[in-house]
């Protein structure tokens, strides 16, 4: 067995105890996936995987990142240049380098991801390690020409409720379209991202905004028309079973704006004449005009702020973007998030689900924020944060201030699609050990234990995203 | 029983036990509480508390932050309205609602504060729910109707031995002059807390400043009668027993200006003139001067920054101030306390009290400060912090390198008196379950750690405080 | 037994069992110190250390910061002044005063590494207090007298493979000389530490800078003369055994400036010119300039920012530099390493390693950048977290995203010689701890603990400093 079956759990016997009976409790509830990345294409097509390590390695950021920061060219895993010259194309080299470094992921959450994709998805019962990839390779490739591996069938052994895609605004939703007439029962719903026509810096952002303007059928050159298009879209996306939106911003600053003070930035943006504290300011107050939205349609607003991209100008030449090279940068929100709470703040009906990637502001402010704010939610924890230690510290951090109530559930925020089992396990055990240490250090009695228990691991996320 | 005996406790078996010996040294100690918000004029007229949702909810920002947060309108609670409007005004209707939610303060601090209070101080033994509503709120009223129950007794029976409460320096003190003339034997002090004479952006600041002047008979409006003025009211202070001085300043800056310079802002913030940068000057260089003036009458100097006050305008505009919108910011405190510290911090005999609601400055900035600059402090974990998880990450975070002994004990910082024995009892037990760590990690020996525990729970505070 | 022979190992008897099997693995492996401060003199002259005072207290910053921050004068403690005045002489007298105090010490590092001086080093076996000052004072001195206690004798007894000392790129390595001519086998070697000739807020920076190149032979006051200077010293440096650079700037800001633009900050800074801000983009500059010439030379690139030094006026005009008053403050890294890892952070025979003071850091900052960057590695925790609670938080933040083999094991950086042991020892301890949780809560599995064991207590420090 690759896995330990009291993984994550306190080590003092009778904590561990409450902690595997919490978790025997919802380690079989359904899967809520209320943010992620997964392709629709896989659940539209039903075709299988490619190959052990464009399932598992090449995609995967958090393998090749790891790799790569001991020296291993990204070019040797297959990640494709953005020049478009030749990367290794042998799955099967690929795989070995994986396998012959797999003991730099130790400790590491990618480590129970796989081992879990490896024994719980496919049978795998040996370490992974440079004598064991070719015999575990065969093993996996051979699974994936079989029916039950493709994303379908996955997709049902995995137990998914459901889960959400996310796609950009000038997305034309063919694939959901192609899942929705093929009578298949699964819930793939999509999500609103509208970076590509909100961002003056985004690549081709005047393209992005003439572009939704003509699939919304709207002047989205004018102000009004611009707005016009975003509440088309979103229908659009609420058609395709969509209940959120979601913003990668740079930084979490928002803006409410006179309608002339907006217009006007964004006829700059358009020309392209924005500078970056004006890109920045429209990015700002275009969060407080999808709030407003969202209080029309009741889309859920998400915040993804603080990462700062790109970090090498080689890669990002050589590679593209979504190379690894995303760091955490400080983010300030008491500042920042107060135009858009006092515009919307109040509103009980509208849902802010807030993200970060700079934990010193959990019990700082964001769970006194979230603690007061009837709009405002905590998302859980994000990216470098989704772990053991990650997870326990968002716990740790921010109930005392925020409640549970005030969080949402887990949500696995993956394009590894056979890990989604994998990282809501991590999350289900890790908030079962906390309730565990809650109960046994009388701060919790056992019956609350339970109730908040199945909250964390299926209420909360299918009720926060109204899924 | 609501309360679990071994709360707070480690897990470990033994670890357990030796915080639990621990604890029963310190549980009964005398309270020393020297820091807080409790209203003298209970002790001065001794009558019975309202209700009890008077007592327990509608003045307890913990209390109905939470709840607004899940969409429940402060009028519902009974929390006054700044344009007199009418709120909820059925103490019975109000603790229904706190009644109904209490499941939103699982795993808070209130949550063991509260049934702490129904426990140990009304004798309540089953859980506060939907259910249980109105007999408890029965048995409750039931006692406020008793002797036994009015300020009086209660402060005999949770055994305090001072109390120090907040006043701004233009009250007059006249509930502590009513204490002292009633020959009641309770130790109630003072503190002295200009912010409203010495906060330029403080509402009224021009007329409280000639108010200070009319009561110390000096003309406050002119710089030296303005500190000769302050000098006069921290004497008056004194004679009720006054130790301390409180500032809660938006930042740490502090500034130490010649007094041309400080005499100049002065007459500009008198004039109403100052802008939000030489407000702050001002507030900063006022921690100088009564620095100085403690220097001279031995007044404690303690330090409350990095509330972002006030951050809803709607809640600001229709309920006024403290109502629960007051978010911690990222507060800096080694370039912000440079000019005090180099003005006063080598003095020995002088007593600067730190508090931080930014935990990342424990170990980075206070405890590295306190550890090198004789007059400096750190105070207990405060507001947001004041919980297991809290204090224990301040005494993980700060111990190693600032010690023990430059710590000053627990203050509870609270206007919910009731609350007092529940947090005290808190931070024994979580003080208790460190040294017992420290114990079992072979980190400090069993007599050490009982010294120390009696130091944390009782004379630290009475000693910093000088009381 | 001052020492419990488990301190620092978890509390749960079987991880604790598991800690103390791989701890044992490790305890006798021997000492590589590859950042440090001792001086090389002891090793070239090899006398006796001077007294019991002058060996544990007076030199210790932290020793004497803890006592100053109670009050007592450093003067008290022997500690010299800038001024030349009397200081106390007596060591009895000062290691009474330390030994009356040291209970301000108890759960600080100092503790722990004093304990084992006294217990391992010089065989005490009585707690140091008022009572037992003299005898244990005597009792030292006594072994101080002996040639088993000389320098040389405790290297080798000790057990140190190898240790670094740090010296000015303007010295001599005259004490080095003597060590190699000696013919003595212990590995003490240097480390090029050139922030005399690089700050241009250095004192005496033209003088440091015509000097190196006087010591060069190359005319360093051109832009290019500079830089072959540096190659020159550099290159003797490693003559006397130097693997790395060391830099202790005030922030992290690295900068990648054309050539004329460097060439004319470096004028502006020979003429004393600069600005603050040009001063530090000029040490920024330099940071990317040595680790060019790393990537000739190989010497490991080590940045240790941060330190807002000096912060009392006082304390540094009366007793100078490095007297306890260096305070961490916010450091960034994100944005201000990116020059330097533009320039050079994706060469994988690069080794750049990143020490911090901002333990927010960690997990936000320095583990997604050496999670990702071939050239990056993390130092381990540094000066105020060298402690069971700041390693601890170290692997906990760092090791998820980071893993253990961006990070290089554990150093020292220490001038109290005697500590050397006491301080590995305690790493050790740690990190079988959080190595014993990991295989406790199922992360790791035990053969891949023991192997990670070594890896943390050897060979990452021999392999990354190239020793």
């Amino acid at each position: 067995m690759l896995l330990d079956e009291n993984r994550l759990f306190p080590t003092d016997p009778k904590v561990r105890d409450l902690a595997r009976t919490l978790y025997e409790g919802v380690r079989d509830l359904p899967i809520i996936s209320p943010h992620g990345h997964t392709d629709p294409r896989w659940f539209a097509e039903n075709q299988p995987f490619d190959d052990p390590a464009q399932l598992l390695v090449t995609p995967d950021h958090y393998i090749f990142r790891m790799l790569h920061s001991q020296g291993i060219p990204l070019d040797a895993l297959g990640v494709p240049r953005a020049d478009g010259r030749a990367v290794e194309q042998d799955p099967r080299k690929i795989w070995q380098v994986f396998a012959d470094n797999y003991h730099l992921f130790r400790a590491t959450p990618s480590r129970i991801w796989v081992d879990h994709v490896l024994q719980e998805v496919f049978g795998v019962d040996q370490p992974l390690s440079a004598y064991t990839a070719t015999a575990i390779y065969d093993h996996i490739d051979d699974c994936l020409s079989k029916d039950g591996f493709r994303p379908r069938a996955l997709f049902e052994q995995f137990n998914i409720e459901a889960i959400s895609t996310t796609e950009s605004a000038i997305d034309d939703l063919k694939w959901h379209h192609m899942i929705r007439e093929s009578g298949w029962g699964g819930k793939v719903v999509t999500a609103y991202r509208p970076d590509a026509v909100i961002d003056p810096e985004f690549d081709g952002f005047a393209e992005n905004v003439q572009k939704m303007g003509e699939m919304a059928d709207e002047d989205a050159t004018t102000w009004q028309g611009y707005l016009a298009a975003h509440r088309n879209r979103r229908a659009f996306f609420k058609s395709y079973g969509a209940t959120s939106s979601d913003h990668g911003h740079p930084t979490a600053r928002t803006e409410d704006f006179a309608p002339d003070v907006a217009a006007n930035l964004f006829d700059k943006a358009l020309r392209g004449d924005c500078t970056a504290a004006e890109a920045d300011a429209f990015r700002g107050h275009m969060l407080t005009e999808m709030a407003r939205m969202s209080l029309d349609d009741g889309l859920v607003l998400q915040i993804h702020p603080g990462s700062s991209r790109n970090h090498s100008k080689d890669i990002f030449r050589l590679f593209g973007r979504d190379k690894g090279y995303d760091i955490p940068s400080r983010t300030d929100y008491v500042t920042a998030l107060k135009p858009l709470l006092n515009a919307v703040g109040g509103e009980p009906n509208l849902t802010i689900i807030l993200f970060t990637l700079d934990e010193s502001t959990y019990a700082r402010e964001l769970a006194p924020l979230a603690g007061v704010y009837p709009a405002l939610k905590l998302g859980p924890p994000w990216w470098f944060h989704d772990s053991y230690e990650g997870m326990m510290r968002f716990r740790e951090m921010a109930t005392e201030t925020a409640g549970f109530y005030n969080t949402v559930g887990f949500n696995d925020d993956t394009r590894a699609f056979c890990s989604i089992p994998a990282r809501h396990d991590v999350a289900r055990r890790v908030d079962s050990s906390f309730l565990a240490t809650l109960i046994a250090t009388g701060r919790l009695n056992e019956n609350e234990a339970h109730e908040v228990s199945y909250d964390l691991a299926y209420r909360l996320a299918k009720q926060a995203y109204r899924l």
